[in-house]
């Protein structure tokens, strides 16, 4: 089968492999229907070294149920699942806990012998514990939407739970990226009537005003800093979310928090160490959460609005390609020339 | 009257100063019945630099109400009363928020016109908002409890309540100093039913098993965080308390934290940068969070339990002193002689 690999920085391929098969009773196999391009592929799009074995790719999928380990019951032969980006047991304490990401028995795509999923197919470990079926065709106009409950509908929604947004809580969300706007929808969500997104692509912030985004500021450092505390009477607001993960996003979520207030984190930590001191985080009590998404947590919660329709996530795609386009798709994304990128099989 | 004041490394001294007077309608004047010597008072005594003006030192007292503006409505000449180490108004929306030290009005002792506690008297800027009269003679038993309400006792019970702390989070406290043990305390007082408490010193944890520690662990570094990982399953704790500031302190936090969990910090961080990123916050969902505690906001909440003998925070102090010892009870608490002093006037 056709599967996508990264060997170097800018340097993605899509190349024939083995088709997967099922090595654990608890495995399934998935025909993938729907694949994405990730904001956080970028980071090694950017910065991996070259590697002549090269790097499976892609983390996010809805797919067909093609063939079943021997001990799986939650899904059948057939069945349209979501798969997340994490896979779990959906059994151990953190599961159960609701945090999907540190299961005791799972793990991430690409890693070890599991492979990614901008791919014809996969093999998917605990399936019981990872996929969730939807009750919907491979035809659906549903597909994007459902797409985005494998992580960036997931991710921006974990970094408003996190910051415990409610109707109370003025919201600033850094980072016009997918999992960005995902955050605004989200907040909205969860009753903020405040939100003020920073970005500068304008297209972008044009959708994140509909996903409920109340401001738009487009400046950067200091002076973005300034317009978000002019909105919100020199104090900054309650939550800030940064869906970007560069340092300089990081000192802009400590301009523009207010005291006592939440810098909630989705975007992957380009670096280590950051300021936590009196002069940041200390002095004025503010609270950093976040991390990487349990998307399997979110989905019972967020599914049931994308099937009525009420939300429609999967407008942040703005391309579609098919899979041996796919290197042509990262460097859309790259040139930020688009958005986010369904890749279609 | 006389003050204490520090001019350097080291360097306290006890000084005739002129007595302070009503300025504002707004203003009280008080009799210092008792106050204490901090562990955060320890940081400049090991680092400020040689100053010839020198700086007033103390942020913890109850005293006697000696003279009051016109405008105070809340407490009367006689009164004895709890000064908290932040003077707030009580009216703005942090203050009403519970989050007096990011008053919109008001500030911190030994700050611009405003004094230090370590002396005979003090004037105590917006005394309605500020302080909170307790029907308590000043010869009573009480007085050290009713001491611990002004810092450590509302700075340990901030830590465990900015932390969530419930009967379902096993906890670790860092540090065995006056604040450790108030965290221990406090965390036992909100249901939690393992506490481990991580220090050398076995005056203090015999103490802070007293509080409601479960588990004393006196290893530090490494051996302390495998040391506290055996107790917990290998996963750490659901929260950790770092009431120390220093960075050995944050990372052992780092290592002793379940995935998950909260670090919530007291202790006053004597870095700038540290490590928030893939490897430590981040990648198991980490949440910081901590600061400078609103001790006004709690002690509605602590002072029933102080008054009714159901606790005893006052147990902390193990050394008593006049005012004019107050250097002799600087140097006994940097050499780790004395757990926490108080100054009896």
């Amino acid at each position: 089968m056709r599967a996508t690999y990264m060997y170097g920085a800018g340097d993605v391929r899509v190349i024939d492999v083995p088709d997967p098969v099922i090595k654990n009773p608890t495995d399934a196999l998935i025909r993938v229907v729907g694949s994405c391009i990730c904001g956080s592929d970028l980071h090694p799009y950017h910065s991996m070294a070259p590697s002549a074995r090269g790097s499976s790719m892609g983390h996010e999928c809805v797919g067909i149920v093609e063939d079943l380990g021997r001990d799986v019951t939650t899904v059948q032969k057939g069945d349209l699942v979501i798969t997340p980006f994490a896979w779990s047991d959906g059994t151990c304490d953190f599961c159960r806990e609701g945090l999907q990401t540190s299961c005791r028995h799972g793990g991430f795509w690409n890693a070890g012998d599991v492979a990614g999923l901008q791919a014809e197919a996969v093999r998917v470990p605990l399936a019981d514990g990872t996929l969730v079926p939807v009750p919907v065709e491979e035809s659906s106009p549903l597909i994007p939407s459902l797409l985005t409950l494998s992580d960036v509908y997931g991710t921006g929604y974990h970094a408003a739970v996190k910051a415990r947004v409610t109707s109370d809580t003025s919201v600033t969300v850094i980072g016009d990226g997918a999992v960005g706007l995902m955050a605004v929808l989200s907040a909205r969500r969860l009753g903020a009537e405040q939100i003020i997104l920073m970005g500068r692509h304008k297209d972008r912030t044009d959708l994140g005003r509909e996903f409920g985004a109340t401001e738009v500021i487009s400046e950067r450092g200091d002076e973005g800093v300034a317009a978000v505390r002019e909105l919100s009477a020199g104090d900054g607001t309650h939550v800030v979310i940064e869906a970007v993960g560069h340092m300089p996003a990081y000192q802009q979520a400590i301009g523009v928090v207010r005291a006592g207030g939440v810098i909630s984190r989705v975007g992957v930590p380009q670096y280590e160490d950051a300021p936590i001191g009196f002069g940041s985080l200390f002095g004025p009590n503010i609270t950093l959460t976040g991390g990487p998404a349990p998307a399997r947590a979110y989905i019972d919660t967020l599914l049931p609005g994308v099937l009525d329709g009420t939300v429609d996530p999967g407008r942040v795609f703005d391309l579609e390609i098919g899979l041996d386009a796919v290197p042509d798709g990262y460097r859309a994304m790259d040139a930020r020339e688009a958005l986010k990128v369904l890749v279609r099989l």
